[in-house]
């Protein structure tokens, strides 16, 4: 049945889903081949995976000179830079990008493999936030398919293999929650970092966790889901789940519902986007537990409580808004997720303060990368402006 | 989109699937045509369906002479007997047959019906299960589709769409688990006829309620999977799961799980049966109730306890062991849920005469026609005489 293994470039070697993919390729080396790695600073990870698998081409963003200089001394055929991320993704080699950055460095790289032909398999949720018109205008223009690795849109995407996409009455994405389902607006107050990083069913990155607990990261997906599956606003819906069971669900217009379920695990959807249009046995590779429904016992469903978590309500108002206030989101929540994890702010500052750049945001329609890259910067600017001034 | 309606030949317009697909056609006029109606014995209701659709052939069963009479008074017109049945199913003008009859009576259509290249949409377990290698190969060498309308059936096929079948890990048949999910053994000695009666979920027929409430309708769903998707036995399981809101599940080889949920309703599997591979809207037909999440709020899951469902074991067992033992389990339920339902024999007692009229079967391998149905005769005898001697 296989030709040859598919061959994969992967942003963002050294993150959650970067190490998850790399398990994915130990367990099935008949099907897949790094042929390009890169990372962001995680130089001595980096080096050991350039080790195991052996790329032809490796780069490190390395945005620092110290950390340059590092690179130098233990990776020194490492590109560095954009330059790098670049030359990684539109390795003449590749049949894959995996784009597994965290943030807005996956952009330029992410268009320029699409011009290039390669298939993406899409991580990283900035991509679509910030650049949606652009990346699925390209991946249309050059015939290039756009997979989703992240669960949620892992789960409807699988629900609509064999489907008509106008066939889509709702998309339900699934929420755990985060930690603070049921917190009062007073207890949101005064939560801790330690608590915020708390997620009760995932482990991911810092900025992730504190963007699930506050629920942004769940109006991200709204926004990549808008992009990604081409469904309005209206059509996508939120429901709390806090098992994370269930990873999404799709109901077409004629009152049935696909569901996609499995353990909590980043494995099946990173397989799913690697495999497609195949299916990988995972008998004998040890990696996913079965799910035994009668252990599962129940699974639970709540309606979201908007407004305990305002920055779920912000995403999606920028979402609509369209132009550059996507962008003016993500720049404003990275930067107020920095200045919580430094405990410079509250919890619910971030929402705050991501409300505040909003409302001084002059938006660019149809913006460019450029317009969309200093739409970021102009919110991070902003916000920290404004946290020094407001609170 | 739409060229010309798909033409239905229905038989067992009476019952209850059948009249939940005449509602069906009545919704979608432009889409669905009924050209031939058939019935066993509700002469009255059958003639009113006449007078509404207008079939051009129409026939009865009407297997007793009064019945007969009873038929030339009111719809003249109408065929008799098995003539009839073969009449409707195989006539010219149809495209779709619709075997909503329950028992045996379905076989011989059905098989006319393959034979004369009609898409089958198949309601009745009965065929399946004691003809389920003739089926098949019919359908298989005719290149027509037996499509289910069994809500787990369903379920498991709207999941495979888009899906390769050898991608199939296990399929996961869901089980209300009946009103006696939690009794005692002792309990269900001493059971009544009306307690049986009351499903929790499904409103059906009389004989395939009781086969719920033993799991008896499990046990045959099972062994209609084995059929359908051609997954070995050890691959399918049963989980209990009490609302019947997941109706079924897929679970795939790379531990990726499809499940297809609805409120309990069986328009939806006649729709998705009837308009493959297009689905239908039901924006203002006002007949499906919206699955509301959060009003759900928990789905709960239990392993099924064979022990005290012995019904379940011994269809199991007769798919396994092939031949003529399922034709055999066939008749001699028949036969228990009709002394069952007559106050004959105890709730118990169903599985005892079931399981000594299986010990005593001579099974005859790659059954014909008229070995199947004499098998299943021959159980129905042997249960009578039984229940005489034994109970």
């Amino acid at each position: 049945m296989m030709t040859k293994p598919k061959r994969i470039a992967l942003l963002g070697s050294t993150g959650s889903i970067g190490r998850q993919t790399l398990d994915v390729v130990r367990r099935f080396p008949d099907h897949f081949q790094v042929v390009a790695l890169a990372a962001r600073s995680n130089i001595s990870l980096l080096a050991e995976q350039v080790r195991e698998f052996n790329p032809s081409v490796v780069a490190c963003f390395a945005d620092t000179p110290e950390l340059q200089q590092r690179v130098r001394e233990i990776l020194p055929g490492a590109m560095l830079g954009e330059q790098g991320l670049l030359a990684v993704s539109t390795h003449a080699d590749v049949d894959v990008l995996v784009a597994a950055t965290s943030g807005l460095m996956g952009l330029r790289p992410t268009l320029a493999a699409i011009g290039a032909g390669k298939t993406i398999a899409l991580a990283n949720k900035e991509t679509l936030v910030m650049a949606g018109h652009m990346v699925m205008q390209a991946a249309h223009r050059a015939n290039v398919p756009v997979l989703p690795i992240d669960s949620e849109h892992s789960a409807i995407w699988q629900c609509l293999r064999g489907e008509k996409n106008s066939d889509i009455h709702r998309l339900l994405l699934t929420a755990s929650g985060g930690p603070f389902r049921h917190a009062t607006l007073e207890q949101l107050e005064n939560v801790s970092v330690e608590q915020a990083l708390a997620h009760p069913t995932w482990r991911m990155g810092e900025k992730i966790t504190i963007d699930s607990a506050t629920l942004m990261n769940k109006g991200l997906e709204v926004l990549e889901s808008y992009w990604l599956f081409g469904v309005p606003y209206d059509q996508i819906e939120v429901v709390v789940h806090p098992e994370s069971i269930i990873h999404s669900m799709v109901e077409f217009i004629d009152g049935s519902i696909k569901m996609q379920a499995s353990l909590p695990s980043m494995h099946i959807p990173i397989m799913n986007a690697l495999a497609y249009p195949d299916r990988l046995d995972i008998a004998d590779t040890g990696f996913i537990r079965e799910l035994r429904w009668a252990d599962v016992a129940s699974l639970h469903f709540e309606a979201l409580d908007i407004a305990r978590f305002p920055c779920f309500r912000l995403a999606i108002e920028a979402g609509k808004r369209g132009g550059t206030y996507p962008c003016a989101l993500l720049g404003a929540d990275e930067e107020a997720v920095a200045l919580f994890l430094a405990g410079k702010i509250g919890f619910l500052d971030i929402a705050r303060l991501i409300e505040a750049v909003l409302e001084r945001h002059q938006s660019v329609e149809q913006p460019d990368v450029a317009t969309t890259l200093e739409a970021c910067a102009w919110a991070r600017r902003t916000a920290r402006e404004l946290s020094e001034k407001l609170m």
